[in-house]
């Protein structure tokens, strides 16, 4: 199925082709998110949906069910295919071991390159909220038309706070792109920035969120990867040839130990940047990288962020003047007394409590869990 | 066995005989203490025995090991005999339903003085903390010198700061009983002060902390209830007529159901304060009650009341800049990150996430789930 007025988009929408790079694990949402239970395997919204299959809601409509390819990692794979039954499986890119977003966006631009010359991909995380499909179409398509004018097209977010959580896009010049309507050269990528910054940032107008999404042309973005990374694209490239052949397995023995491990962000979204080949469409929807406790308290409370959310359908909780988030797979009762923006996340084998303020910390416990051995609980 | 040195006090002491009732559930220390796992079956100090074998532990080498008597419901007889093997068969007194302090002391009174006219009997509770055995011994025997010239005595606790968590005595004039050192009449009883308050009286340097320990011949204890409560007394003679006879059945079976449920302040205490016949001793030695967690986090932290106490024999615990106490009776791993003056209290079927300053709250949860019928979990 394609999403309805398709017809009265441009043409280069027909070659658009969605990649979901499904990868990370989600480190600051343990002990929910497991190596064997990542992030966009779970409902963080409370849609009844994971964020996985949520993702591919939203694409399925612009692409078409049969031109969305996964990336991810074999232990995942059941549980994808479970979550997108439409999913077909020459759409399904295994990772051997986990490269990091250029080696994973870079595959897929490879293999659909080579399967389709001419494709224009858009990579998207797997594990975002997104609030409005419609503006999130808009901006898509945009991109695509931008993409097809020979950029490397990201979306950016338009603000709706001074967020410190995410990183910045600065654009600049508006471009004259046929079909678009919001598109801006990018001046700069720039990290999290803190509340001060991020305060003159969104007063300035100049500034979006990075939403890590990249619509490009997959010969224009392995061109741009070749530029930093040549070595790397050599691989991706060698291993698309034989993707579709019965040399795959060898191939892939061979240049997988081999590809670097680099995000895409440094690989291509800053050096293109820099040069001038990256353009920004505006976003005017509501996002959420849901990076931590704290954002799915403040998704749930629709902002507010006063109020206690709880997350888990079997979830038993007795709460008296209590605020904060409640995320639990169990139905033992949990009962809160006077305590504040409270996150509390309850599992079978493993308990965390800590405040929304300290949501962002939880990596670092993660860290400590990895570095002492203690994986039984990651 | 006995405590050394015995032979230099009164011969009062001979007579002696220690009543543990050990009737209370300990609602504050819920999800930790229930209905068949009550607040004086835990060990709450980390030392590795029960409150109830504690508060023997202290009893029997002032009384006797065959001299201790303990007043618990059908329900936990077995787990009380599991705790103190040496307590005898006879010295184990059932109740068939909970009908408060006034009726377990009592009946305690009353078949000990029909078995040995005479008797002085002490009541302690089962589930305080007391930190200096020598020094309670001291008070011990001085209160029973006290109980032996007639009075109804207690031990108030020279309080080591203004708390509001306790009631207090206030002493008047002291008493010149042989035996003694530190024996006062008492002017009165007065319920848990609020802070102000509390400072003054401890300003003061009349009040003592209401240790709820009372020491009197069991005749005279029966007297000063009979004088409030007439049939209440009536019923725990005729009781303690029967309890030692085949008809202690039948006659359980009659009297239980209209004993009066009030507690032994009420019925003997405050009246017999009012009258002049109730004199307290001082004890100079730590006490609690354990009255809540915030107590048991002060108690583990030895009063400093900014580390974390963990309880629990193979509690697993990952603390990040939190202080407070972690109670569990599972082997889960907990972690906290920057959650200051926490209570965790982990169990199988119930979490209970509260703060130090509002510990004292989790009674009228266990209320509110009493009365929503969740007695599951109680």
């Amino acid at each position: 199925m394609r999403w309805a007025g398709r017809g009265t988009e441009p043409e280069a929408v027909e070659r658009f082709y969605a990649v979901i790079p499904a990868g990370g694990i989600g480190s600051r949402l343990w002990p929910l998110s497991r190596a064997d239970a990542p992030k966009f395997l779970h409902d963080l919204t409370g849609s009844g949906q994971t964020l996985l299959k949520e993702t591919w809601d939203r694409l399925s409509p612009i692409a078409g069910d049969d031109r969305v390819m996964v990336v991810c990692g074999r232990a995942h794979r059941a549980a994808v295919e479970e979550q997108l039954p439409k999913l077909e499986d020459r759409n399904v890119v295994l990772e051997s071991e986990g490269k990091d977003s250029s080696a994973a966006i870079g595959l897929a631009a490879a293999i659909l390159e080579h399967r389709e010359p001419g494709v224009i991909i858009g990579s998207f995380a797997a594990d975002h909220v997104i609030g409005d499909q419609r503006r999130f179409r808009q901006a898509v398509v945009e991109a695509v038309a931008v993409a097809d004018a020979g950029y490397i097209a990201t979306i950016g977010i338009l603000p709706s706070e001074p967020a410190i959580g995410f990183g910045y896009i600065e654009g600049g010049q508006k471009l004259d792109v046929p079909g678009t309507t919001a598109a801006y050269a990018v001046t700069r990528f720039v990290e999290k920035p803190d509340l001060a910054t991020a305060r003159e940032y969104v007063e300035s107008g100049r500034y979006l969120w990075n939403g890590g999404m990249f619509i490009a042309r997959a010969d224009a973005l392995l061109d741009e990867m070749a530029k930093t990374k040549p070595q790397l694209v050599a691989g991706l490239r060698r291993l698309a040839a034989a993707w579709d052949t019965p040399e795959r397995g060898v191939v892939v023995d061979e240049e997988w130990p081999r590809l670097e491990k680099i995000a895409i962000d440094y690989s291509v979204a800053e050096p293109a940047a820099a040069a001038g080949r990256l353009a920004v469409v505006v976003g005017e929807f509501p996002w959420d990288d849901v990076g931590d406790f704290a954002s799915i308290a403040k998704l749930q409370s629709g902002g507010r962020g006063s109020d206690l959310a709880i997350l888990g359908e079997h979830a038993r909780v007795l709460a008296d003047s209590s605020s904060g988030i409640v995320v639990t797979d169990r139905d033992r009762l949990i009962t809160l007394i006077g305590v504040e923006n409270i996150v509390v996340v309850d599992t079978e084998d493993a308990l965390l409590v800590t405040t929304s303020e300290h949501a962002q910390r939880v990596k670092s416990v993660v860290d400590a869990l990895k570095l002492s051995g203690r994986t039984d609980v990651l």
